[in-house]
């Protein structure tokens, strides 16, 4: 296992130019062309198995070891987000209002090293390592489930995954058995109020005044209506009305997201929503449209493979703790891995020491340690090898 | 005059084709190129006196009648809005997201043909007459005011504008001595709270929000702090935070319009809006940016010129009633060519008699009835007419 | 008339000291029981025919001249407020809670004077004074209408009356024909959520909350919904849900007042208010009760009368302006009187020179300057004078 | 011990006599007279030794076992809230706006019962069992602290106590390791805006609109600025601005409670509340006066005690479920008990089975199952019974 650990420091630098690479060429979730192409490259120089366009714009690559055993498969996911990068770095993304502001440029050059350490390791493998290359995970109805409908956990026998974490320290590793991230659902509503001169309110209905009152009394929910002692999230992140200063809105577009941990929490907030934007409507001689999208179910973690993935960690010299987390109430589709075969799914710590504090994920200024992401692929990598020589 | 009034009704099928050729092909304000070409090129075949480029885009075309007398200014604007056309009419706009959206085609074509038949009496004509064809009507600091520093009102003894009016039924004029629009001016905010992920509102300072709260609580400025016997609306058009759903907003922009008739009231909600806004930031963790701009003053008819306009309407078949109206509140820039020399601005009615009410204007389905040209070009051309006459 | 007006002047001790005691026994509207016994005393004592008990708790005394002629009526109003009075004063008021905070007391202590120097002046005066002392002016349906009914303006040919006001400086009296105070409504709300323990909001319906959003919104009837050229108030003044801190209220009880001068816009916010209140409730799971009170109609004045108060006022020494007001949007049933017989009511300024700015008429530090009482009683006398001799 | 509970199931009607008696003479927090006279009276005829005005108004009683042991003590309450019963029952409050309307009554009766079977019991037990009956545990700073500070603890080393409980099901006994109530602060508030005439806001800053935009935004704490994942709960109960209808209210009082179970989100609270407050009455022109009292902190259960507990109460007949529970956010000076000596807080199950639902705790209906008198006396009498036995 030595091998492992040392290879993959040597491999270090290798990451980083991949993820600055990959930093500085994003791609929206469902528009991946160029990653899942050069990734799949990668592999096939390496000479694995494998297998494009998996579900739609997968990659999946198969590693077969020289002796018989299990198969662990391993995960990174390669979209990027809709957010203008306001970093002024080397290489800032160079696409514009596209950004890797979540991390998953680091995934993926974590995965892609890792594969070249283990190929070269061939030898020593007693089973299969899948590599399962994974686009589309910030939009829902996500990347995972036609992956999986396209076969890429057929044979596996377990299934690990990580996320860089910029709020985390570098150094920490965190676990949890059970749910450790929300379900995390989209709503998107339409205002349809009347246009108009922006000198005669009375002869309009203002649908950004209409709007305003509903996000304005959308708290109520979260503080009034949902037991406090169970996790709710109700977030509106996109308000447009983009008219000239002096037309009265006839019509404002609405998108947000909610987050819970609890089916009839989720099922109560889907229709608290309706009901204040209904009654906010007809009090202003408005109409409405609306949409709830539910979207990935929670991470769910299975024990033992929790439990063993954390005295895995234990052993690394750059992890110096392993924490029992709270859940988080972000969504990842990892969970539809989840319920297919057993494994887990976990946090690697990526803040840099000389922040204060991180920026948080999905801001423009985002960014991580990229020390994290040998962490990550010796985490990933000790557990796979760990883990097929255990269960041979 | 009879010749006048005939003159007209033939070339009222002109008015009509030039002014859809207009309504299919509009520019926005400061943006204009090809309409003043066009009107340039009309009146040069008149064979008037044509300057072009007045004040920037504007074009001023001088009739010369055979006689001496005083000078006359008729005034049309071009200019058109950044609103998507929804009506379904074979000239409907080209643009995309540009619509003459509130008839300055339609002034434009009356001016034309107008000055056409008045070019064909000549001889008849004892002084001179102007023709201001303004741009950027629609946006402070509108096309009024660089067109006169540019000598449009040189020589101009008295002038005379009219507005079509969808909303006013076809055959009434709508005049007023004294004040008739009101001060127009335009505000921008931008509120910079933090952006985060949507799942973490507590990492995050949620711009939306704030900004929601602070349209709510600016409807409190016209309600409880304004003089409830005193006119003032402040209208936001303009709210945008365009993330992804999932995404909280880090930045809102908006834009609005405010109208008043009284100075002190003016500067009373200059105040107010940043008062509130300053406070809203600073209770929620957020910054804020402000500017006012102050757009058109109101627009203030004098008295004789105002009585005089009025017997004129009064004498044209197509007029059943000229009416003393209340004010508008919208904004105008012919206030700066009557702070310069006496004239009146007048309504025409716009509305057809089929129509149960009329799209306001600016409403993407706006449109008039046509047959208002006629009348305007009638009131305008018998009011150049007699003024020349009864002034000599 | 010298006479009269010096013998007011001689009055005026007696007009404060009068004040003064009502100030300090001050009785609320359909309350009122020391008040008019008090006056009817008065009357009695100079000899005058009095009725007491008119139209319930009204005084009518009438002082018939030695020479016949017209007839006309002076009015005052008595009533007080439920104000507990914050004032510092020798004479504040005795009773808690209990408040002469719109100077009532000065209209009562001006009229009784006036009464006495006109019977002092009884052989000269040619016809009848009917002096009206009013119950009930704050609260609709208010004394008027049943003092009518009981026949107090019976026999009267023209009726003067005056509000003393604070606000308005002393020396100024202001007219206005037409329309001069507004239709003064009221509305009573009970909003029913579901009581429960402070810290289980998810199993109550918070009361407090659903009011608040309520005012909050109603903002918007009178920003955006009603004509910005036509004048409207809404006030919720009284919100009450006095439970324990710990107690989420599961009832909020709201009273207020609508001002307006339009039938239409009248009728519009009755709607309006109970749109919002319902689409309110219905948002959050509460129901309601809403009454909306019609109160008196705007007072119209007199064109003929009105004119010949402002000049009659004009030639008195202390009146140093004579000024066409804008109407006031509060409300007086003085109204009721003028739908039946011809007349006006005007303003007599009573702020107090030294003051920077007075309290607003209902504040619990409402005063005014009592030598306003003076020229009430100059204007109100020789009105009655001139009145009686020019329509002999 | 069987005998322990057939006594019980004889005392039963007396418990349900005792508990309506209180209930129909109810008493406030702090201004118990009555109700502790009854008690100390009740212990005085049983024979035991009784101390009155126990750190204020407290009652405690001391039954000494015929053999030595150690010293447990029971806990019951016995003050009432400031809520107007709306039950129709016989045994209704007889006094105006004060109710028993959290079963305090029936702590009590329990307790008082209790202490009679166990003195009939006197010569088998083993130790000695001091009855804590305590005033004013609705308002903090409560009667714990000082009943504590006036020696109620001393020498006792065990304390039990229960809180009878209508929204859990009549035979559940709810218990909880660690946290199991929370930190019950409270608030109050008053908005100074300037009072004046209904129709006149621009004269006035009217506080209600101040306090419904301040109450409105408030629910942005809970929902916006708190880790989701935490437990928090700001409620307002009191909203009082009493004015007649036509007045614009010059001052507004608010008071309120906030749960939590973290002390930096208690203080996050604390200054939330003040900067939303302050900001809000800043961009409004009106002052504010802020006051937080700190309540009970969390009441925190000993391990050892509350297994022990658990495991009584599964033996008894009536008891179907023991449910290790999660924890409530009402505030309870149990906690200061527990502070001082071992032992446990738990909840008795009172929801009568043919209730669909229970009216929540402080509701003017609320009512509990009579028979959960018994459950409670059976869990607390054989705990104690046990306790001392097994600690000799």
């Amino acid at each position: 296992m030595e091998h492992l650990l040392t290879k993959l420091e040597l491999g270090f630098e290798e990451m980083v130019s991949i993820r600055r690479y990959l930093h500085a060429n994003p791609e929206l979730s469902f528009q991946e062309v160029h990653t899942p192409a050069y990734i799949a490259n990668y592999h096939r120089e390496l000479g694995l198995e494998v297998r494009e366009g998996v579900g739609g714009r997968g990659v999946v690559a198969t590693l077969r070891g020289a002796k018989p055993g299990k198969t662990v498969a391993l995960r990174a996911d390669f979209d990027a987000l809709a957010i203008q990068e306001l970093n002024d770095l080397p290489y800032k993304s160079k696409v514009d209002g596209v950004m890797h502001a979540c991390g998953h440029d680091g995934h993926t050059a974590t995965l892609l090293v890792l594969a070249k350490v283990l190929t070269e390791m061939k030898e020593e493998i007693e089973g299969n390592i899948v590599f399962i290359h994974q686009f589309a995970e910030e939009l829902a109805p996500g990347g995972a489930k036609p992956m999986i409908e396209d076969g890429c956990l057929d044979g596996v026998d377990v299934i690990f995954g990580t996320h860089l974490w910029a709020p985390t320290p570098l150094g920490e590793v965190w676990v949890r058995q059970g749910p450790i991230m929300a379900a995390a659902d989209r709503f998107e509503i339409t205002i349809n109020g009347v246009g108009g001169h922006g000198a005669e309110p009375h002869n309009s209905v203002d649908a950004i005044l209409i709007a305003s009152h509903f996000v304005t009394q959308l708290q109520s929910i979260v503080s009034r209506r949902i037991n406090p002692l169970k996790s709710a999230v109700i977030s509106v992140g996109h308000f447009e009305a983009s008219n000239p200063f002096n037309v009265i809105a006839g019509k404002v577009e609405l998108k947000g997201t909610v987050r819970t941990f609890d089916e009839d929490i989720r099922t109560q907030i889907e229709k608290e929503i309706e009901l204040l934007l209904k009654s906010v409507c007809e009090g202003a001689h408005a109409t409405y449209d609306y949409t709830f999208f539910r979207g990935y179910p929670p991470v769910v973690n299975h024990p033992e493979e929790t439990k063993f993935l954390a005295e895995v960690a234990g052993q690394i010299n750059e992890v110096e703790q392993v924490i029992e987390c709270d859940p988080l109430m972000i969504g990842e589709d990892f969970a539809y891995y989840l319920e297919k075969v057993p494994g887990t799914f976990y946090i690697t710590g990526a803040k840099d020491p000389s922040w204060e504090t991180a920026y948080p994920h999905h801001h423009p200024q985002f960014n991580f340690d990229e020390r994290a992401m040998l962490i990550a692929a010796k985490t990933l990598g000790l557990a796979t090898l760990e883990y097929l020589k255990e269960s041979k």
